[in-house]
């Protein structure tokens, strides 16, 4: 049996060969399973790894800690991510970034409600899914320099930066009047943000109670209509 | 000379005597002199408590380090606050709350768009004056659990109260459609708080540069009349 091209353990403990055929070539069923044990392995690594950054800190947290956590071996660990800052804003990227780009890349229907309310439905699943993780972005990370302002720039700018050019592609369309983005983008993005610093941080139990769908109606209501009473 | 009533000291380290004239009765000016000297003292309190908890975090900040940075006698504090914990209240409360009312008190002209931009305004503004305070109230409040729920119920909650107040009075009053207060008025909070976490926490350059009039101009704007382009 060959060794596995990620962590040379696996054909051990997965109880399958993940080796290439001889020749280099693997058939299409191997690397399947070889991607999916990938995304499984990485996916185990940043929970792990969020539980680790709650409980000590992330100062403290070590590569060492999180490996134990995930039952993984340390080495393994470096195979997916070069450091902890990096497993940390891989972990926010997933949450925040890639949903996001799912939910933008659909087809459109020209529903631009359908669409916000798909934002904010997931933004806010993801939240509740990812409690700790929302916690620590309010808590902890600001503490921590570098790793903030990566955190800000590449992902929370970069979440800021897609919904943005939505408001701008509905204005050139003639749907929405024309916006000063800087401004609408953040204030759409506070309308979710405070949901969670509300019930997560703040544990807020009338916010609990809401359903995703409730808070995003209404939210969407709002961001298209105002609260005016049309005459 | 008497001594003043508020901390047996004043008449010495204030060179001018608040001490009642014999009979136990003091004229107007004295009494708008000991007035504007309480109000004056318990603002430096607030002040330096602010400091001290910013550097030394809430858990090992001490009366009497407050005093020394306030340069008052550890006494003396008492006299004005029986712990820490109702002077970090205290501050959140002038902050947040007394505003509020202030703005809410003043006779409305049936202009709530004047309204809810002097509201946003004076949020904005009292964010970036009391930067210490908010960075605190997202950072460490969350860890001290008492803490964390007096200030959520007896100070955000209360605001978000007079906000739904606020909106239930402009829907009787026919000119607000009928709204999901609970998620509208939180939703509204949302539009400022994102703000000053963009702002004062992740030290975002773009918000630093906005005056407050423009950000409260564009977001009174949004949530009156919405983003779509009207027909």
């Amino acid at each position: 049996m060959g060794l596995c091209d990620l962590c040379g353990l696996c054909g051990k403990r997965f109880g399958f060969s993940l080796a290439k055929p001889p020749g280099g070539k693997e058939n299409g069923v191997a690397r399947l399973r070889r991607e999916g044990l990938r995304a499984e392995r990485r996916q185990a690594i940043l929970e792990a790894a969020m539980k680790v950054f709650a409980q000590r800190g992330y100062a403290a947290a070590t590569i060492r800690a999180i490996a134990r956590e995930a039952n993984i071996a340390q080495g393994t660990i470096y195979l997916y991510f070069p450091s902890k800052r990096d497993i940390l804003l891989a972990l926010y990227r997933s949450m925040i970034l890639e949903s996001l780009e799912e939910i933008m890349a659909r087809p459109r229907k020209g529903d631009e409600a359908a669409f916000l309310r798909s934002v904010l439905v997931d933004r806010i699943r993801r939240f509740r899914e990812n409690a700790r993780a929302v916690r620590f972005a309010f808590t902890e990370l600001p503490f921590h320099k570098e790793l903030r302002e990566k955190f800000y720039r590449e992902i929370a700018l970069e979440q800021l930066g897609r919904i943005q050019t939505f408001l701008r592609e509905q204005t050139a369309r003639g749907k929405f009047r024309p916006l000063r983005t800087e401004i609408v983008a953040r204030a759409f993005q506070g309308m979710y943000v405070i949901f969670a610093l509300a019930e997560i941080v703040y544990g807020d139990g009338e916010v609990a109670r809401l359903t995703p769908e409730e808070i995003a109606d209404e939210v969407v209501r709002l961001f298209l209509h105002g609260a005016l009473k049309k005459r």
